[in-house]
């Protein structure tokens, strides 16, 4: 435990992520709904990183490791490997600020995300879409480059700047009985966990996944990090298990972790599309179908719902 | 003129409006687009009124005139003819103040519309479509209740109530070369005159406008209304026409209209959708189409660009 609390961000690292990547980032708005207030008994705040920059929080993260790096090891730019939202909001912090940003992403990934990243200014290296070439991809990438290796949400720097999100959700309300956010890898429940757990530590957090990859619910319950291999969802930034670190704030700081089916996070993302004329993606969705699916634990409370993202293909929308 | 000019809100009726709906009303956000920018080489600024309650924009002018009523003739209620965001909006405003609202909408109106307007308490009479059974009904509807006819934009109560926008959007960004709004009936780009006139009349205001129905732009082009019979476009708010109190705006403030094909229309709304993360009716993609097909009138520029509304059927994509 004594190596792993030495890499752990503190709130501090929040802080500090904030002021560094406050000329970078959008400081995203928080709505309020009537409609779904009524609908299930809790006042709902809802932070819309899916307003953020490339779409998603993870530019938090993502620019906070980026600018900070000091300036020689910002010349041999930054790594990652990633087929999602992190690998487009690294190659954006990359390119603001002129360093090289390197990406492994599996072939099949779709064009427009490639396409999405490459517009940022990110190099893609292409690999078999599993865990073993990926592996072996990104080591030949990192080796070559000498390039900062940053994880899409175990690296410590990384967390602290989804920290920021809760930070000024904090600074838009009055206050809240609880915070939700969907949980995937556990970057933003970390971030979350981290800022929460100074700033507000009556404040319950809950984690809002998938049935069908609820590996960070059994690992709660088992009090044991449990990795699936490759779950299918919808939610489909939601596949990947946690890390060490990222397990440290879940296992001490989240009150509960919540499921919800495919057709449950479906139809409450095509209910927010409808009645609070926002796009948000499937995994964005998650809590607030567990919300939904759960009244008796918010009803009377004041929550904060974290909106992490709206990247959609508008092409294939699930309900259609 | 003379009696014409009786009839025409001030600045002043909107400071005063601004005053009486603040309680009812969300203050929208404004956000800005690097991607649009890029795009349009202009600076700007979305000021979202499809996050407004009900939906739309409309929800301002029909609160002020339900607020405005005294008791007596509140009692009465309030009645219109409208089968799109009005009707909506007005159901809001006198639900909000716990008096009737009678609504003639065409029976041929989507269930969906009609199920949100008797969600808000609104009173359903139907017509036939067509504009001699509508005034016929509406006629009988409001002599039976003696309720005050609150016409969707015509009404001076409602353009000072619009024009509440415009303030607020002036006041969330430091200054602005011009301002660009959809325009059916007028009743948005009358409000906005209203109030820019007074408070930036240095700033261009431009109408945005459908092509296959613009009669405002042939009006405009003209010098006297024309107003054309049940024209055909997917942006479905704008096919009403001036009427005598929007069209003395639009005759002295309006700089310049401009129009967009249906497959512009779309384009700029599902690219909005992709890269904003926002949900616009075709009706508020108007304005963004026309920035797009002239760049030269607006590159250099910091734009106001209102987006009017976000009530759009989930299961009937213009794109899809």
């Amino acid at each position: 435990m004594k190596d792993l609390n030495m890499t752990l961000p503190t709130y501090r690292d929040v802080i500090e992520a904030h002021e560094r990547i406050a000329p970078y980032i959008h400081r995203t708005p928080v709505l309020t709904s009537t409609y779904f207030d009524d609908l299930t008994g809790a006042q709902l705040f809802f932070k819309c990183e899916n307003l953020q920059k490339a779409g998603a929080f993870k530019v938090r993260g993502a620019s906070n490791a980026v600018f900070g790096l000091d300036d020689e090891a910002a010349k041999r730019g930054v790594a990652t490997h990633s087929s999602g939202n992190h690998a487009l909001s690294l190659s954006y912090a990359a390119g603001r600020r002129g360093i090289p940003c390197h990406v492994v992403m599996p072939r099949t990934a779709p064009d427009a995300k490639k396409a999405a990243v490459r517009g940022y200014g990110g190099v893609i290296t292409e690999c078999e879409p599993c865990t073993s070439s990926r592996e072996e991809v990104f080591a030949r990438v990192h080796a070559e480059t000498g390039a900062d290796f940053v994880h899409p949400y175990n690296d410590p720097r990384v967390i602290a700047g989804q920290g920021t999100c809760s930070r000024e959700l904090m600074e838009q309300t009055d206050g809240l009985d609880a915070v939700i956010a969907p949980i995937g890898g556990g970057g933003m429940v970390s971030g979350t966990c981290l800022w929460m757990s100074h700033a507000a530590p009556e404040t319950a957090i809950y984690a809002a996944e998938p049935e069908q990859a609820d590996d960070a619910y059994r690992s709660f319950k088992a009090g044991h990090i449990i990795a699936d291999d490759a779950p299918q969802t919808v939610a489909d930034g939601l596949k990947v298990p946690l890390k060490e670190n990222t397990w440290h704030f879940v296992q001490n700081h989240v009150t509960d972790i919540l499921t919800a089916s495919e057709d449950e996070i479906v139809a409450a993302m095509k209910l927010a599309w409808q009645r609070m004329k926002i796009v948000l993606e499937p995994s964005s969705a998650v809590p607030l179908a567990t919300i939904l699916k759960n009244p008796g634990v918010f009803a009377g409370k004041r929550v904060g719902v974290i909106i992490t993202g709206g990247n959609v293909d508008m092409d294939r929308l699930p309900w259609t």
